[in-house]
This record gives structure tokens, C-alpha cells and sequence, in this order.
């Protein structure tokens, strides 16, 4: 199953896409794809009942022309993986860790996958990550194998971790600075349900800026696995349904390049991951 | 004005202390302390009118036996601030920092001021910071004075920092492996307005394990005060209302002891800020 949510910012309507240009809203039977949502047992699996009746009725819309907003109402955290691809490890000079690197992101980052990406007041090198974003969906804490933690993911998208790296890196000590600014995490365009993405550790995974390639990955140079994260994160903190994990990025980033090249006002990236669709944000200026 | 929540976990009901003993029930006027009601130009204007009226017809309930939980709801974020002061900054051997370190901690970290503290599995340095808590009130991004900032401070509370050093410092980069555990953001007893505190930057604060002193400070010797630091991290994300900043903490932390003191269960940790009332925490082992 795809999920998504349509309309404008902070009105969208709950959805579910039943071929690649359509889509059945299900605004009446769920409330928003959010904690409740996910943190529910009926949520899924009686959603899919809902959509296949609605399709057989014929009850479809097409998807073209309207905004897309997060497949994900804002969670209770997003919490972020660092150099978890070997080849991205390497291209920014850094060790492989030896165990997953966290941090966060503010929830409130969350914006559509075609949405504006808005630099920040005073930005200086501003970057592009695509990343696998996993959604929870039970609460979850200490879980003790790859299949519990498997069974605590409600589904997987597309990701933009945008990052300034100057206040990421040069503004006193943890990355949070850099990863915060309104606009710099698009999502979607839809959440796919897991048993449509068998080989999650095989995925192509690529972006482009301004129609050249600048990131061309797999999922499949990933250093922990997304069992792997989810399990481990569950040690440290209590995740919650709904929440977010961006699960690192492949090679190809700004600040990988030689010399470095950073986003400006104007810029296009386009991104996507194989089986979880593609997204297009315009780079604009700041407010 | 002094806000509380009280009731059982998950179920607290919102009031207004009315002296040091009595509150005023106001579930039936504001939903909950949260995003919602901070973010509300009516909210805390309309409730003082309310707890008045509410006073005066001889309204009050007894404070004493029943369980507080935090003043405020689960936030969109919690933001903390590292190295806040000097005399901290000179215990842990890190130099002053020349602008304000920050760093998250998961939300639903939130408890009350007087519940139990338990210790994550594998915990080897368990720790504690009481700090000066902000509260947000309304939406704030790119504030550009002091004024603008203290506008945006709905009030201040007590908070603990639990934290979990090996986790913070020995286990890969970012600090919020170390800080997100659950319980380990008490906060509280109450939020209190900042009319009624009128010297923030000259609050002595205070806490004990188990009776003997082990913190022992004041707001004075804060870096970075509390309208520069909102005015600062309005500069690289969105604060919304309701959201907790964790301002830093005075000398004495356990890891400051030579040789270092960490925490164990059946600990207690007694803890307070001038004005702002005091916490009692029982240490419990991991479930």
C-alpha cells in the first residue's frame, strides 16, 4: 500500500494511491496519518479493506495537478543517521563508525516532496542528501531482534536531508544547527508499506541538480541496515508511531566534491529512490 | 501566574495555582497546556481572569497528595543548551564557548517533578543537571532583539537533565544518544509567567543526592541569558509554542566529581530554582 496526503500545508486529506495517477481519499476514515494512526492495529490493515472497496466503486482521482504534502502528519521526532553508506563515510574523510551516529532534526522541517526548500538567514553552504526515511509504526523500546524491529516499521520514503554545513559544522559541536531550518526535510511523495519493497537493502538511489547527476547509490552500501537502526535506536530512546528515521546518505553530497558545490537560490534538485518514487524541490532565497 | 497539571500519567488535567497550597481546575476552559493553547493570544490572559473568578467563589482544591505531571504537554521539541556556564564549563575541562552549543532531547522524555528517574539498560555514568527551563509562546523564527525574544517566553520551570554519559560521550558524536532515555526530562512543579520572575538571571538554584549538595549556583553566572539564547535558535530553526529549552546547568554535575560520582538506583535527587519551587526524584533500575 502507498500512503499519501494531499492538499494544501496543514490541510491535507489522508490518502491512499491505488495505481500511479490515482488515488482514493480516506479523510472519513482516518483522522490523519499520524501517532494514532500508526500506533493503532486497525490502522493498516483495515485501510487497505477501505481502499480496495472504494477502488472497485470506482471512487478514484487523479493525483496530477494537486499538492502533495508529507505522506507523514509532523512526528514526535525525527531522528537522523550520519555516514552510514562506506562510500560516503570515505568521501567526506571521516572513519566508518563503529556503531550508528544520531541526531536530530527539528519535526518541524517536515515539508511535501515538490515543496520550496527555503535556505536559511546567512547560509554559506547549503546541501542536498537523499536518504530512506522509515516510519515507526509501534512504540518501541529495546527491541532485542532484526525481526521485532522489522515488525515496528510501519513503511519507507523518500527523503531530502537538506543541511547547511556551515552551521552543521562550524558553529560549536552538534550537528542539530545545521539540519533544522524550516523547509530542509521534503518527504514522500508517498509512505510504501513494507511488503512492497522486498530487497530494502538494494535499492537504487540517486539526485540530480539542475538535470546533472550529483548522487548515484544503493541502499546496498548501507553500513546498519534499517533492523539494524531501528533495533539499535531503541536502546537509547522510546520511538514512538508516526516517528521519522532518515537513515544516512549515499556518495555525491556538496560538501563531497572537489572543490565543494553548494545549493543556491534558483537551484532544481530532483531525487528519488527505486520503488518510493521521486521528488522536485526549487531552491529559493531566504525570508 | 503558576500552571500545573495534575492527574495520573498521560491523563493530567490543567490548573492554576492559586497559593502555595491550592489550585484551581481549568480542564473545563483550556484542553491542555500545549502548542495549542501557548500558541493562543487569549490563552494566558483569559485564563488569569478565570483562576480569579475561580478563587474568589472559594474554588480551590488542596495540592497536597496528588500527583503533578509535567506543567506542560509534550512538546514539538526540546532543545538543550551545553556549557552554559562558566563555572560548568571550567569543571567539565572545556573551554568557553564562544556561542551557544545545542543539542536535542526526545520528548516524550517529559515527566513529572516527582516521578521516578529510570535508568536506561547498560548504564554505566548516569548523571544529573537541574537547569532553568523556558517555555515558548508563540512562533518564533529570526527574532532580532531581547525584547522580541523575552515576548516570546511564556514562562520558566524547574528541569532536570538526566543524562547518561558513556552514552552521551562514548558512543559515536552526538550528544542524544545520551539524553533521550525515557524519564529523563522531569520538569516542574509548575510553569511560572515571567512577571513573577522578575530577576532570571540572578535565581539561585540547587541540587541534592540523597541529602548531600551536590549543585549549588545561580542563573548569574550563565553564559548566554535566556532572551539571547531563544533570540539565538530562532536564528536556525522554528520554535513553536510550547516547545522546552533546557538552558544549561551550574557546577556540581557528577561527572565534575574527582573521582566522578554517577547515579544508582534508589538514589534520590532533590532539586530547585528560587521562584520556581523544587522536585524530588526516586532513581529506579531499567525495566
Amino acid at each position: 500500500m502507498r500512503l499519501l496526503r494531499i492538499g494544501e500545508p496543514g490541510r491535507e486529506r489522508p490518502a491512499v494511491l491505488v495505481d500511479d495517477e490515482h488515488y482514493v481519499d480516506v479523510s472519513d476514515v482516518v483522522h490523519d496519518f499520524g501517532e494514532m494512526f500508526f500506533g493503532s492495529d486497525a490502522g493498516l490493515d483495515g485501510l487497505a479493506e477501505v481502499a480496495a472497496a472504494r477502488t472497485a466503486a470506482g471512487e478514484m482521482s487523479p493525483v496530477g495537478g494537486q499538492r502533495l504534502g508529507p505522506p507523514i502528519a509532523r512526528p514526535h521526532q525525527i531522528v537522523c543517521v550520519g555516514l552510514n553508506y562506506i562510500d560516503h563515510a570515505r568521501e567526506t574523510g571521516q572513519d566508518i563508525p563503529a556503531e550508528p551516529i544520531l541526531f536530530n532534526k527539528a519535526p518541524n522541517t517536515l515539508i511535501g516532496p515538490n515543496d520550496d526548500v527555503r535556505l536559511p538567514r546567512g547560509y554559506t553552504k547549503p546541501d542536498w542528501e537523499v536518504e530512506l526515511g522509515i516510519v515507526i509504526g509501534r512504540r518501541a523500546s529495546y527491541l532485542q531482534s532484526e525481526s521485532e524491529a522489522l515488525a515496528a516499521i510501519a513503511g519507507y520514503l523518500v527523503v531530502n536531508d537538506v543541511s547547511e554545513r556551515a552551521f552543521q559544522m562550524e558553529r560549536g559541536g552538534q550537528w542539530v544547527k545545521g539540519k533544522s531550518a524550516e523547509t530542509f526535510n521534503p518527504a514522500g511523495p508517498w509512505l510504501v508499506t513494507p511488503d512492497e519493497i522486498p530487497q530494502v537493502r538494494n535499492l537504487k538511489m540517486w539526485l540530480d541538480v539542475n538535470g546533472v547527476r550529483r548522487q548515484s547509490g544503493s541502499t546496498s552500501t548501507m553500513i546498519f541496515s534499517p533492523a539494524h537502526l531501528v533495533s539499535y535506536i531503541s536502546q537509547f530512546l522510546v520511538l514512538e508511531p508516526g516517528d521519522l528515521i532518515n537513515t544516512g546518505t549515499p556518495p555525491g553530497v556538496g560538501m563531497g566534491h572537489q572543490p565543494p558545490v553548494w545549493l543556491q537560490p534558483g537551484d532544481v534538485m530532483e531525487l528519488g529512490i527505486e520503488g518510493l518514487g521521486s521528488q522536485r524541490q526549487t531552491v529559493i532565497g531566504p525570508r
